[in-house]
């Protein structure tokens, strides 16, 4: 350590010494019978990996796989033949649009642990109700869904609303804008795992913000996704990919980017 | 149930079965030996709130105490003399000002479980390195330490840059802005639980994005945070301040506020 | 730090160095720049209290509470009315066989975490299949059901059979003995949390080993036991008694104790 | 179904409805609008295996790798040269002593998650005090200890006393017999797990009965075993090895065996 580190440290103690004068002990009591110094809790290697942040909130950061910038959707195929390109309509450079009937698409890549952004609207023109209004959904690995809705001034039951995992997790809270307006849902996602022989070894969990709030607080999903039964885990899986349901609304997408974790 | 949201159930069920036909099946295989109806999954009761997110990510939503707007210190103290005001700087009603030697600031009000929303910029002039460049930290239920540091080209100890729970858990990425920027925490809190005798029943858990980038993800924390020494849980407490540390550095903060969970 | 103490330290230092020179460190890689002391981790406070353990492998330790030795039912009531003594048999001044018809039983204590040891039996006189034989259960705190049942040359649904949290969790494996012998079952038990206005803090655990083989290992219980539907925690409680369920089979049990946890 | 079936799900639903004449709601409230019917909520298949326990309680049950019968140290090496036989001796076809000096012994097997049975007895002759009495220790995958001490009347830090995580954490009471008796631990291990690139993806947890007390319950093993500084996990691994550890005092040891979880 060089001089100048070392008068950090100096300096850094002082304040210690000051904290503690104000509110806290500097050192635990009866824990240690041997006083420690400082620099033994310090821990320099291996140095953190520096990523640069997206210019405000919601941009995708440097290290970020870009899934939709508004220019195409070259990072989609379609769910029904994933040789295909995906179906779903680009609109004014900016996002695209589910096509009803189309059948809904699914990232090239398969992805497992993640931190995802992706900004999606409900239809602009309000119909049908409960269910049947702006409905579509993110399928984390394929497989557990996370509600699209317009759940603006719609009630359906609290487990299928925005910001549930359909049929597991109501959302804490309804934090749902207007169809006019854009949504984000910034999901922090560990994928389950699965033990060699192919038993759950742990369950899958997931936060997500919700325009910013709070609406799933690292929930434990129960398995798969059924609109009918039970959730389970049927069979073990690694990575897969990320879908985007057809569930016959014009749900809109936009700005769309993944972290791999 | 009426006969649109029968209607509604027909309906979401022919998506159900276009779905499975794609991919997922609708069903969990061995489970269930009698079918159940997908009604017998859905949950009504209670209604999920309604909260009214900020206009952009990062504002308040409805349900937030605000803490800081840019206008005034009322919801703070100084940590030194807790009836006397905060002795920080306002700026421009815009931000404030750690003042040096002045000593750390706390909220009025106690807390235990929350999402906080903190804004905060390294002083302008970059003066000093490693722990002595921007220091400054955000002390949840005045114990647990998420530091704040100018880590933005600045090599510290791991566990002790920006991001981190102090010499506790380095953070997974270095999302640093520079001086000259502002920075954002959006933190999930969970507080630690004890028992009625006082014992430790679970520990707390913190998750954080800088600048939107997940630098802690549901990270353990093993206890109060001490410049010496080995962190623990002394003794059990209930709800407590937040409070921000003075550590000789004029940190800048602004658009503070808390959701509690 | 006597002499003596200073003495046991030297040497544990060296059969350290010794046991390091064959296959580990004695000193964690890169961590530390400074190092450390051995004695810096010893924790002496408080001093740990002491149990003398019961004389062989399922025998009451010193600090346990008796539910049951053999002699009388007092620790228990009737769960039809709990001011009236229970109603089942005691034989041979050695152990206690459900009264069919009779209701179950209940501890007159309540609790919260614990370490159970319960002993029982099939009845003798095998009759009935599936859930029609040998059917009982231990209701932690009330709500949470272990199973019981002649699961000893018996099919049923797996999540219904004994060591299964009913309904909710299957055991790992079945090791029921037959109805001529007696089974253990030793639990560790955590109780759910809820928070101050009633909502779910935590769900409640459960491991068990079932004749010393381990049949759930922390699995999280999802709620109450329910024969119809699914589980759910619907509202807060504390402790609460633990009970054994009146099945219409003449189960036997007996050397019940618990420890609090 | 068959019709024997049916009748016992008949008799179990009038059980049902008996029950919650006492106490319970045999279906949770406003849960489901569409009520469900029991047969719904049963799982059968896989059908769950079944193993036959020990004759008595810390007997091997059908499904244990015995590691060591009172017969021969043929199941285990040399730590300091695994090619080498272990060298400590056999007593009277019965049990095991530590050769002090000769080294620490290891399974020739590798073990990850297990549930383990092991019985020792701290020296004869009581000789030395804390840490220099009857000490030696269970390596779980040849790095995590559960401490093996005389901590029969002999103090010593808490974090090191039988029944500890060494230096990690102290049991919660000390059950220890005196020197010329038996103790077992009952041993439920989960090893940590680590993701592709090597990073710790979650942290070891250990459950232990002593004498079938409980000392351990569910805890957390912060990393490699030290005598000195602080532990981490170092490197990524698989399934290793179990060593006991030669740490100069006469310990002996009987009756280990296993099962994979």
């Amino acid at each position: 350590m060089n001089s100048k580190l070392s008068l950090v440290c100096a300096l850094a103690c002082l304040f210690s010494i000051q904290l503690s004068a104000q509110k806290h002990s500097s050192t635990p009591p009866e824990v240690s019978p041997m006083p420690m110094k400082p620099q033994m809790t310090e821990i320099w290697e291996p140095e953190v990996p520096v990523v640069t942040p997206g210019e405000k909130l919601g941009d995708a950061p440097s290290d970020a796989i870009i899934l939709f910038d508004g220019s195409n959707l070259d990072q989609w195929v379609s769910q029904k033949d994933n040789t295909k390109p995906a179906p779903w309509k680009i609109v004014d450079n900016d996002h695209f649009e589910v096509v009803p009937g189309s059948g809904g698409i699914s990232t090239k890549m398969k992805f497992g642990d993640c931190q995802l952004h992706i900004e999606f609207s409900a239809p602009d023109k309000v119909e049908g109700e409960s269910q049947g209004r702006g409905n579509s959904g993110v399928f984390l690995q394929n497989r557990y869904e996370l509600q699209i809705l317009d759940s603006y001034n719609n009630r359906t039951y609290r487990n299928g609303q925005a910001g549930s995992i359909y049929k597991d997790h109501a959302p804490l809270v309804n934090a749902m804008r207007s169809p006019l307006e854009w949504n984000t849902y910034d999901i922090i996602y560990r994928a389950p795992r699965f033990k060699e022989d192919g038993r759950l070894d742990s369950k899958a969990t997931i936060t997500v913000l919700h325009n910013g709030v709070l609406v799933q607080n690292h929930s434990v999903i129960n398995g798969n996704t059924y609109y009918i039964g039970l959730h389970n885990y049927p069979s073990a899986h690694g990575d897969d990919v990320i879908s985007l349901q057809d569930h016959g609304n014009k749900t809109q997408f936009r700005n769309i980017w993944l972290r791999k974790l």
